[in-house]
């Protein structure tokens, strides 16, 4: 019980840093009039996209609650209803410091690079915190009332089902949120670029186009809400799942080390918040620009001294390294396997950064192919990029392969939910570096649209330039260790699935054919998730750039300077098509397994219908985890290949070469920001839905 | 034994179909001398592209005939050489007859459009009779030899592993031609227009362009001849993993049936070309211009007819549609079953068309939504483009979950392979209908650079229109049908693996790490081996441009029209690059299955080695039915978008939404015709490779 409220004071102290940096960050100056009125535009708007976003969510998430109520008792829907609106509430944070941190950082570029570094990056750091406290203290306050007050055993079927009503709140709240957040941002960033630049021929973030505040807000309620969302997400499920398979699968072995074992993910995750906290203290530039330098000295202090922290956490938690923590039928374990798979973990998280730095830096193979390749025409800048896109899954998907076998060779299944979990642990400092993004982009934005002096906007991009990486780098993150998270949800469904229904005689194997099919519709799902999310941004940046062809049209006083746009009017045409398009997309997943176990249920049994969805789940993964990193690593490099062509190279801007290299950014907009990170919430929900499905049915069977 | 000598009957039927019906479009005019003079500079690239080729090919394949003998023994390495010389030969002819029907095609088309079709339908249906032709005799005679002359049992390890080997053979070649096919005709196509149509503004297939002939090469050489090539391979793996599945899992049941049911796809396949041959005389456009009708016409034909014809062989083979084939342990089933499931692979083959016309058709929402979407610009024309090519793997992947979940029914495992069996009967038909395409399209392409009267190009384009979507279903079906095959594979995979290692424990299970770490390996591959074939077209392409620019440099005369481009010296240079560029990519599956089982066996053991290497050649399949299903029906959509642009629709040619459509198609064709089709041999090469393997180890252990 120790373990779970130390966890709960780390969770705390995240927060109370959150609190204390805010102040720090809103202290400094908001610039200029001009500046705090854009400022204000791009917060107004956010803030009216989130209301509505929010409200829409909220009736899904109230009928989704009744249903968890009615199928699974009061508690899980509880979790559910906790879930869901701290993953709400994770976006929302996101979103407002990053409204009021953008201007800020403006203002602080005047002065110095250093000084806008230290404004972007303490906001990242604040959402970063925020999240992981808040992520942190949902399950550990959850499960201390369940265990603590509620006297329940720890792996108390209700417990167990509590916890995964807590991620299914969470996974649903932030499949919307990353959806609709993506939908909007890639919408607005398109649509503004299509008739901004390309027809009217004036420069990215002119104050007379009427998108330019949309395309800022987008950043705002994507880049960092809806990535607040996702990974408050991925943190609560990847932490649940280690401790629901702890409790399915070890309960009789453990005997009195049940609950530390289940409460030891908790304490991993907040000796991870002391060492980000840290960590942020070492972002600084030195004496060069090395912006992205700076971030990794941030982010190794972080991982590096976590090591010693997670091996004193699982010695406190077990007692001894060499406890014996299963004797049992795949491998024999103990503490110190559990402390060599966490390792794994972080070695992992450092090595798929990696990987995304070279795909998508400025400085590799990669990103330079595809800027030599615009030199050719747009056609070949996007075979190119097609080219890297595919090619980029190569490296993740071994090294993922490659920790799954270490893992597993050390502490099997259990050791594999160890290693996520580290992963997981790190997530405040890859949320600091992410969200730091979007801040830097709005400061550019806000620069530029108040005609600060050239030289600002030059330390803003230069503090941008690193943005499109540490973005990419989250989402590999994200979806790498949803892999992991995936796998591990998967073993608790075929726990679950022995525990309920221990006369089923359910055959997995691959000749099963049953379990074939399942396969197939399982990596289908992110494809058709993939293209409807691409569809709905090409819809709405289409009523975009029909909205300011007609601002254009009617007011030719907004081409001359004269009057302002109606920057409303099109931040609420993109709100209401987010918010309508978001909404299938975010259902499938939830419906899928669903469907999938009935069809197959009528058509071949019931043993055939578990067999299927068991397939379809891990089909979605392996299916998944290709479409996502192609997506996110291919988005991150063209968007950077056309950074790079603006730097001077290959003709430099007004190019031709620059014409197409916009091309490929355009196209990978919502590869990168839409459709590929959703795939990570996607291939949980998936996941979670198929638990609860089993929970119902064994409930109706009782 | 009356039914291998039946079959053997009707495949040469199908060669005397194709020699007589070659010397009915010998004798038709080959136009006027500045015709003659291209289609010969045309067949001359293409004769030297295949004899490089099949000379690099060459050395691959006698180093894996020595592998094979020496592994396995004489047979297999006979079968080996056998399937590759005749999937060389199938390539040869069809590359043969299109290179002499396209200009015969356009003097014919001067005649009239009923005149153009005639001939260019022609042309297909012989290189369609004569792959499905000599596809069948290969096996047939090959299977005859054996259990005649040589007096070998039907089951006997020695035939098994013949059949093995022939597929083996076929399935080489064909990936490498396929591949290099594909990059020689995209590096052309591409490069051509880039530098043509882009940088100097020259219409297509313009005498001016020195890589003109180069794209009209390439339209042979890989649109005809690695096709040819690739159905062949479909053909020959699909007859015979269907024969040795009835081998490995009946033998016992069927006793006297055995032989029969061996022989009995090669029967299906004979009586499909009977129908074949009818429906050829079916093409006739009646009254109307509607080409793709006729088409329509010829391919119903063809199938209606085969439901009685399959139905007497089946009555034929086995006596009796009531005898009960496998008491055992699925499902029982009868020898009407069998009829059934072949039944589905008819309904299959015809719907997989249908879908593929909904998604490559001009009169369909999706081809116009790209057409819409290119009114915005490059950016969106190829977000659209990638969105549909997404959304369009998902028809055709439930309706062959469909077929799946109806054969397995009807007759398990072996009613799968009946029913695609049944698919690859009608392989003569469908080759026809894609065969004619590249013709048709040299015919344009003839007609423009003799300077025809305008009349004639509007006819080869009315012919040629119907292309585009004839080439996607071609793609379609092979790759649906691959899907199927590759699953009969996999059955003959774990059924040797039973026989072989008889005391070997293997864990297919989707709970065990292994099989997780085989499916993310297997998955991985198509990415890959895609990233590998578009950069290849990319970077050959790049090559083309420089060449044509310098001969413009050198040789200013060349624009003014007063002397004749180098043509032979960019065919020259293609080639080389086309044959460089495939040897990597079309190892990458041969040597994966190897490397993973020697990987995993080292790591975890021989049963963890294998359960690895069965979930490889499954995660190959899903991954790869995807890639493949994505790429050619979104190339194809992107192709029919620029055309029906071009047709006058969104401001037509030279609008900003046809540049935007050019890009959209430039895209498309490395993905379309290049990585996409040759996904199908690979994903057959990966089984079969995994198949020898299992064999060779057996033979070493024994």
């Amino acid at each position: 019980m120790d373990l779970i409220l130390i966890s709960i004071g780390l969770g705390l102290l995240a927060i109370v840093y959150g609190i204390v940096t805010s102040r720090q960050v809103l202290s400094a100056s908001a610039g200029n009039a001009r500046m705090q009125e854009i400022a204000g535009a791009i917060q107004e708007g956010a803030q009216a996209y989130l209301n509505r976003q929010y409200t829409t969510i909220g009736i899904v998430g109230v009928v989704a609650a009744v249903i968890v109520g009615l199928a699974l008792g009061v508690v899980p829907a509880v979790g559910f209803v906790i879930g869901a609106v701290l993953s709400g509430v994770a976006g929302y944070i996101g979103m407002n410091i990053s409204v009021r941190s953008n201007v800020r950082t403006a203002a602080a570029a005047e002065k110095g690079l250093q000084e806008g570094l230290t404004i972007a990056f303490r906001a990242g750091a604040i959402t970063g915190m925020l999240v992981a406290g808040l992520a942190l203290l949902a399950i550990a306050v959850f499960f201390y009332v369940l265990v603590g007050p509620m006297q329940l055993a720890p792996n108390d079927r209700i417990v167990i089902d509590g916890l995964v009503g807590l991620a299914f709140g969470a996974s649903l709240i932030s499949i919307f949120a990353r959806l609709g957040g993506g939908i909007f941002t890639k919408a607005a960033d398109v649509g503004a670029d299509l008739v901004g630049k390309v027809e009217a021929s004036i420069p990215e973030d002119d104050p007379r186009n009427p998108a330019t505040i949309a395309d800022n807000v987008g950043d705002n309620v994507g880049d960092c809400a809806g990535m607040a969302a996702d990974l408050f997400e991925t943190y609560v499920v990847t932490v649940g799942a280690t401790m629901v398979l702890t409790a399915l699968l070890f309960s009789e072995q453990l005997g009195d080390l049940l609950l530390p074992m289940m409460a030891l993910p908790l304490l991993i995750g907040g000796a991870c918040i002391v060492t980000s906290i840290i960590g942020t203290y070492f972002v600084r530039l030195g004496n060069g620009t090395n912006v992205m330098g700076a971030m990794y000295k941030g982010f190794i202090v972080t991982a590096v001294l976590a090591i010693p922290l997670i091996y004193f956490a699982i010695q406190y938690a077990l007692g001894d390294m060499n406890t014996v923590l299963n004797p049992g039928d795949v491998v024999e374990f103990h503490g110190r396997d559990l402390f060599y798979c966490s390792l794994i973990g972080l070695a992992l998280t450092g090595i798929i950064i990696w990987i995304t730095e070279y795909y998508t830096g400025t400085n590799y193979r990669p990103v330079r192919s595809i800027a030599k390749a615009s030199e050719t025409g747009h056609g070949t800048n996007v075979i190119q990029g097609l080219a890297i896109s595919l090619e980029s899954t190569a490296l993740p998907t071994i090294v993922i392969i490659a920790a799954i076998i270490g893992a597993y060779q050390l502490a099997g299944l259990i050791g594999l939910a160890f290693g996520a979990t580290a992963m997981l642990a790190l997530a405040g400092m890859v949320v600091a570096l992410d969200a730091y993004g979007p801040v830097t982009d709005n400061a550019g934005g806000i620069a530029e649209m108040a005609e600060l002096d050239a030289s600002v906007r030059e330390k803003t991009d230069l503090l941008d330039a690193v943005g499109n990486t540490t973005k990419a780098v989250t989402k590999g993150y994200a979806i790498g260790s949803a892999g992991l998270a995936a796998l591990v949800l998967f073993a608790a469904y075929t726990a679950d699935l022995r525990l309920f229904f221990p006369e089923a005689n359910v055959n997995f194997s691959l000749e099963n054919p049953y379990v074939i099919v399942g396969l197939l519709l399982g990596a289908l799902l992110p494809y058709l998730f993939g293209a409807m999310g691409m569809t709905a941004v090409g819809r709405a940046a289409g009523d975009v750039v029909v909205d300011v062809r007609d601002q254009f049209a009617n007011d030719p006083g907004i081409m001359a300077g004269t009057s302002r746009p109606d920057y409303a009017r099109t931040v609420d045409l993109v709100t209401k098509a987010a918010i309508k398009e978001m909404i299938v997309p975010s259902l499938l997943p939830v419906l899928a397994p669903i469907v999938t176990y009935f069809v197959i249920l009528w058509i071949a049994g019931q043993d055939n219908a578990f067999a299927a969805l068991g397939a379809l789940l891990l089909g979605v993964i392996v299916g998944g985890l290709f479409v996502a990193l192609s997506m996110t690593a291919g988005g991150g490099a063209w968007d950077n290949a056309k950074k790079y062509i603006e730097d001077g190279n290959h003709g430099g801007k007004g190019s031709e070469a620059h014409k197409a290299a916009v091309t490929g950014d355009t196209v990978g907009d919502p590869y990168k920001d839409t459709a590929g990170p959703a795939v990570n919430p996607m291939i949980k929900i998936t996941n979670i839905v198929a638990l609860l499905l089993l929970a119902a049915l064994a409930g109706g069977a009782h």
